[in-house]
């Protein structure tokens, strides 16, 4: 029999400092070694499938945890958990983005303690998810090859919001009018530190040097935290 | 010189009942003869190569208009233009969707009185447009292969509001999992009644069928209207 994946029904937030809220909770986080990323895409970006290859990727470097959010249904947890990562459903009851309190309630249901990574799967939306501090360490979106390299212009706060965009199913570019060069210019007039890790979560190309990447982030991250309590 | 597209800043809708105001907003168009078509898709589904050809299929039918909604940027109004139909630029300063005023606005500076037909190519977002009444006679909404054939089970309530699920890029249905079947079974389990077109924008596969379709909806409106006013 398979083990049921912990489906939450997330309520809208009280609070109404969300900033302050997300503040206080990568604080929480610090305090217990977790660190956690935010990845936002639109609609079939690939953000489950990327998950699988990623969690293969680091499954053995790191304990990893998912939280999937969608409006409804509960596919994505099923198949993040076959990967190797612990995993949970969020359901945002219609709503179309995750603030901080919300993801708190996901965080206490994964049981963060023995992890060292915490992904939270957004909702598939390219504006909403951008306007709201999860408390997340670093946030990741997807751009995939098919969405066209126009995006970076028409939906400048995601990219603004992010650490690192990856473009995902390179390997149908040559069936699209997708140009590398001008997604990479145009998303770095958004935002000039911007990493850029092209990829395809369908063959694994890329992965590898996204997942040592995230690692490096990772280790950093814990490093910095090491001293700031010594 | 290029005659500069118009260009309006959307403000916030200070009315709270959008459910009446969209009502107010279809009898207005009634009166003036007008039919209003709100066309919804995630980003990159090829909201504005879809418009391109209709508007091809169209012009000689019917005087179309269009409004682009876009959080920044007019490069989709310049190109709609060119194709041939009147055409202005909506910014929603960051918002997600439309409502009715807002449309309203948009409708006012278009100069709907001489148009037979008005399309609001709506913010990129398969969430929060969904939820919102812009008082269109018509919702359509494209889902384009590459975005795959789950999201009617992860998206539900833009199949619910649509009458019409166009697919787009079929054309690059041979390099990707998607299954037309599928994608029928799931999308008529929100939406029994819900028409679909397979098209492919970029080679104009399937956009004569869906224009005859929407000429034969848009008379049969027009005749409905004639009759009660008689």
């Amino acid at each position: 029999m398979i083990d049921p994946i912990s489906t939450i029904e997330l309520k809208k937030s009280i609070l109404e400092d969300n900033d302050a809220d997300a503040e206080k909770l990568r604080a929480e986080l610090n305090a217990r070694g977790v660190y956690y990323i935010n990845l936002m895409s639109a609609p079939g970006s690939g953000k489950t499938s990327l998950l699988v290859k990623l969690i293969g990727a680091l499954k053995d470097r790191c304990a990893v945890g998912v939280m999937e959010a969608d409006i409804d249904g509960d596919v994505d947890a099923y198949t993040v958990r076959e990967a190797g990562a612990e995993a949970i459903q969020l359901h945002t009851g219609g709503m179309c983005h995750l603030d901080a309190g919300m993801t708190r309630e996901g965080l206490q249901q994964l049981d963060a303690a023995g992890l060292d990574l915490v992904i939270l799967e957004n909702v598939g939306n390219l504006v909403c998810p951008a306007e709201f501090d999860t408390g997340a360490h670093l946030n990741l979106m997807i751009l995939s090859v098919p969405e066209g390299h126009d995006k970076p212009l028409k939906y400048p706060l995601i990219f603004q919001t992010c650490g690192a965009m990856i473009v995902n199913k390179i390997d149908v570019l040559p069936y699209f009018d997708f140009d590398l060069d001008n997604v990479t210019a145009f998303a770095r007039q958004r935002n000039p530190d911007l990493e850029i890790f092209p990829i395809s979560a369908k063959t694994g190309e890329g992965v590898e040097a996204l997942a040592d990447w995230l690692c490096t982030r990772i280790r950093t991250h814990k490093e910095k935290k090491k001293e700031t309590n010594a």
